[in-house]
């Protein structure tokens, strides 16, 4: 099967052209795991204290991988510290949703933002057998990073899933929004994570085998990518396929009634509006949050159909970041709209 | 400049490739700290207690990032825990060597092999200002990472120097050769690290900018795979040009004297065995450890100009490793080829 765009044979709709990539992807390994999680998170949601439905978000977080081949050693990453999605599940949490926080392996977790890259080794000076000491310049972020990320989980507030390549975080994200249905307009989809534009696809990918030592030297082609990568003969060229546009499908058939934030990075501010605004209509977002990548710390530009809003952080506050104001922004317009759906 | 492989103005000779290879990479930003830091560490060593210089070994560990666009949002990466060389650098420390780990950021330190995936939060259970409470399933090693791996560094045993790239891994690995050289002899390369064998020449990567959304199709070539690195228009070519052996260099030039280890991973034993003893005669080193990637756990093969010897762990105990036998193994023939040049 051809997965390419721009192909004699490839499939004409993103809902065919996303059946086919599933198709083609290895079996998510703990699928029944994650549904039950799943099942359990949205029912204890959709029977809180009060006796509504609570408002449940997904927040997606960190990069995902492309493996170039299927006993993976080599693939092309996206680089995100997953910062905002960290600092933004805090902010939703403070708001009183629940949220589901699908992140990459390793990357920032929910009020761990402040702890130094390796906290074990930097944070703490000394330990018996059940006390470890904390440096005191560190104590307070410590404190906050066990305490309330442990709270967050127990309490049945924070789900976290984690995944590494594009094809878990596609496979989860269905699992996610297929779940959240059941919440109709309470469901919301923040979709911070740096995804993937381009892959290989598993099925013309070989294992890591001697195929990768003694192939000859041809035209870049799918699978033959991975054959050619060996040291020994000049360079190497590879050729990916797009990966399918998942923000149609989720907007029209896994959770059509979700509330959808989507995310824009360039370096142009121009170009960058024009793209966030073209993703608004293409995929029927709600919302797209356009971040200049110099900038994106400070501020941000929120594009929805009426209007272009700049949000910044607070600059007054040493401590005071732009996730703060754009989660405020984004609840209240969540609220708009559930409301003007309920009148 | 051209720094190809096989084409028309590629430099002729090791050396001169990678002249420029590292005249076309973007400067190490904290070269001059590096340099201090690795002058008092060889300075400590050479003057030891007993009057004698120490032995000196750099563990490098971890897989290196090429990126592919100058702001560096997407690069391609070699998958490695960091397991080898952090569990190596422990047995290196306790048959007396001093360790300069050059390690990849994020992954697997010094006796932190046991920890979970997040120790900070899946460790410890409760804290206040300046104890944290540590679950007991987890007390001995965390125990363990926090006493041993500072004690190592603070006694001036263990020197930590970080990477990311395939640029900032060679430049630093540069850098300590040249300074090992006033150990002669008593100085080692463990070279466990995954280095990629191709990368795209940062002279001819664009900023991640306006380029990168309006470029035409066009045949693969350097550069050019940047500027087509956008979502719109079907598949993605990519040419990555070969990174320069620099085994050759480190044994010629840089550190001439120092005893030289370096690893290769394959699937296939026999094709593995082959390409072993081509890099041990291609680049003169002294061991070349081969790798299968089904049983690098259980098993490796050491090859040196007159054998090939099995390193297996004692399967009769739980937790023993292959990293164990394996540095006795080689701590001996450094020993042998220190004597053996004495006499």
């Amino acid at each position: 099967m051809d997965l390419m765009n721009g192909t004699d044979h490839a499939p004409e709709t993103p809902t065919l052209k996303i059946k086919a990539f599933f198709e083609s992807t290895p079996p998510l390994k703990d699928a029944a795991e994650i549904e039950t999680k799943l099942k359990e998170f949205v029912n204890r949601n959709l029977l809180s204290e009060n006796g509504k439905a609570n408002r449940v978000v997904c927040v997606t977080s960190g990069g995902t991988t492309v493996p170039l081949e299927k006993r993976c050693v080599r693939y092309i990453d996206n680089f995100s510290s997953g910062h905002r999605g960290s600092a933004s599940t805090e902010y939703f949490l403070k708001a009183g949703y629940s949220v589901i926080f699908l992140y990459r392996r390793g990357t920032c977790q929910p009020f761990c933002r402040s702890l130094p890259e390796d906290p074990l080794l930097e944070c703490f000076t000394s330990t018996d057998d059940s006390n470890s000491q904390v440096d005191p310049s560190y104590a307070e972020v410590v404190k906050r990073a066990i305490t309330e990320n442990r709270s967050a989980v127990s309490r049945g507030f924070l789900l976290k899933l984690p995944f590494t390549t594009i094809f878990e975080y596609l496979q989860i994200l269905q699992l996610i929004a297929v779940s959240l249905r059941s919440l109709g307009l309470s469901a919301m989809f923040y979709l911070a994570a740096a995804v993937s534009d381009f892959y290989v696809p598993w099925e013309s990918m070989n294992d890591r085998n001697t195929t990768m030592t003694s192939a000859p030297k041809s035209q870049a082609s799918y699978g033959r990518t991975i054959h050619k990568i060996q040291s020994g003969s000049g360079p190497l060229d590879m050729r990916l396929a797009q990966v399918p546009k998942m923000l149609y499908v989720l907007r029209n058939e896994w959770a059509p009634l979700a509330f959808c934030i989507s995310f824009k990075l360039e370096t142009d501010t121009d170009i960058l509006l024009g793209k966030a605004d073209m993703a608004l209509k293409k995929y029927k977002m709600h919302m797209v949050v356009a971040n200049e990548l110099s900038t994106r710390k400070e501020e941000v530009i929120v594009v929805t159909e009426q209007e272009k809003i700049t949000v910044r952080r607070d600059t007054t506050q040493l401590m005071a970041d732009v996730e703060d104001p754009l989660i405020n922004l984004v609840v209240d317009r969540h609220s708009a709209y559930i409301n003007h759906s309920d009148a």
